[in-house]
């Protein structure tokens, strides 16, 4: 098999993994520049910034680029679950002082659709992932006609032997380390969810595309590691939070760096899919799992107006396990070649 | 640092892991004389049993061998909660036509205690390995006095940091993919519990001692993913449960060679403590952590009269993540020496 970067013109098989809400384009725009494979997520933007951004990133660099689009279906509202959802909150709302009879924030994620689709078409970033599965095959379609390659995520080597009959031209290996959402699309149980070690060589014997190991990749021990177990490259996430040229929140860079970040747990409670974060208050007090939260993405809604007043509180940290790992002292440059060598190291021939 | 195979003799660093109820002495000393180090859970034997056991394993080797203890505190009976149990178990008593009035069995798992510390004294294990942190330190000092090395598991880096600090000389990094249970004992959480990429290295970096990995090691590539990561030595469970030399029961045999066996989750139905177990007809319609299972150990009585007609649906099939990858065409000693030779290699000068 052709080694990855060599198929994507790319000097290191580092993928920087998309992360909406804490990067715009300058930090997939650093790490392409670098050598890597630098990647602009949209889930979280309207067309109009998602055009602006992409736009700035092309412009920026002339090294291969991705993209990535969250393809969940939207969910029907249930008015009486969101409401069930802010009542459960009310007394945080009183606590702080935010008033509840305010009209509700929606909270949004855009699912890959036909805009999406005519910016992918108008772009042609070099590699497109979806999160959540695919869309629909008509739209997919027009996404491997513009010459793409099509990535996803699995978090179970059911979920790889799914993508890779799908046509996907490299499959991304979701470990439970990872942070943020879990890309969990076949059935919506978590509590089955497999660790790297466990999850990666079994979907690197399913299929027959390139492996992209992610989850808990923070330094070069663990990028030996994932190539040690089958992986053709590696997606670094949380390491990149910690970059100049990513954008979290102030509440979510200080619960990066302090010693909270070495306690993590899937929780479903700020957007309604589960997801990785550092445990707050909110995950404490309510429980992570919470069924009361409304089915994504509405469940952020709600939480809103009192992320604006305390949002290490209510707000979503996300992080994977090995946040406590990561240097803080690189640029997305830096960073990406200190995974870079680390890789090009393990592939070697000895 | 000594390499931990020199520290203890053996010729590769590869423990078998210690799987009460799931093997005896056979496997341990096979183990052993083939180069690793063999382990017998002494957890589930009566103290007679027990001395039997050791007394086989010592008189079959003069290689190092290895004896496992939990070392958990008995719980405060509750017969209204042990009622609660039954009660939600007597729909499967009705159906598989089980007498519901017949008296409960007593599940007992034997903490390490006066008889246990005797009899390391008598046959003095070159390793002793604890489960559920560590016993009381005056046993664990009449433990240490016999010259013995003394390991623990840690679930995360706090339970490592813990476990150094009162001497051990050895932390067991027990990835989240490990079957059986969950060693945690600082708190009772795990839906924090880290995957073997992120706890591996961050406990490596938190002790002074060897840390061995455990946790999804099921062939050589994990193997040498685990070197990469820092650790001196792996621990392999469920790879040895395909061996002639282990007792898995039938029902827990046929599910490790089945398909089922790609999908697991931490449960306390069987014991009241989370383990890893194939997803089984019980844990689906009980779900996986529910907690009227009364607390460790007593969970297991109210099971046993069902296990005996429907072990498959009602019995612990402990496994981790990786038993899809395990060969089943090796015996004890041929799988020691394949992940023994994985281990020389992986750790060999360059």
């Amino acid at each position: 098999m052709k080694r990855l970067q060599d198929l994507l013109r790319i000097e290191f098989p580092v993928f920087q993994a998309p992360m909406a809400g804490s990067q715009l384009h300058e930090l997939a725009l650093a790490t392409s520049e670098a050598g890597g494979l630098g990647c602009l997520p949209c889930a979280l933007l309207s067309p109009a910034q998602a055009r602006e951004q992409l736009g700035l990133l092309r412009a920026g660099t002339r090294k291969p680029i991705a993209v990535n689009f969250f393809s969940h279906q939207p969910p029907q509202p249930d008015a009486a679950r969101e409401a069930a959802w802010k009542q459960l909150l009310k007394p945080y709302y009183v606590e702080l002082g935010v008033d509840f009879d305010a009209p509700t924030p929606v909270s949004s994620r855009q699912p890959f659709d036909l805009a999406a689709c005519e910016l992918v078409e108008a772009f042609r970033p070099e590699v497109v992932s979806f999160h959540f599965g695919l869309p629909a095959p008509e739209l997919l379609a027009r996404v491997k006609a513009t010459g793409a390659c099509i990535l996803s995520s699995a978090t179970t080597p059911a979920e790889a032997r799914w993508l890779a009959a799908r046509g996907v031209d490299g499959v991304i290996a979701q470990g439970a380390e990872a942070g943020g959402h879990r890309g969990v699309f076949l059935g919506e149980e978590v509590d089955t969810q497999m660790g790297l070690f466990s999850l990666l060589p079994q979907i690197v014997d399913a299929v027959d595309v390139p492996v992209i190991a992610a989850g808990g990749i923070a330094e070069p021990r663990a990028v030996h590691a994932a190539m040690a177990l089958g992986a053709s490259a590696v997606q670094v996430g949380t390491a990149y939070l910690f970059t100049p040229e990513a954008r979290p929140t102030p509440a979510h860079r200080a619960a990066l760096a302090s010693d909270a970040a070495e306690v993590t747990a899937l929780t479903r409670l700020f957007s309604g899919r589960p997801a990785r974060s550092i445990v707050n208050r909110l995950m404490r007090e309510l429980g992570a799992m919470n069924p009361v939260a409304p089915a994504f993405p509405l469940a952020g809604g709600a939480l809103m107006p009192l992320r604006a007043v305390a949002d290490g509180d209510f707000g979503q940290l996300w992080s994977g396990q090995s946040a406590r790992l990561a240097r803080r002292d690189l640029d997305a440059a830096g960073l990406t070649r200190w995974f870079g060598e680390a890789a090009l190291a393990a592939t070697a021939p000895q």
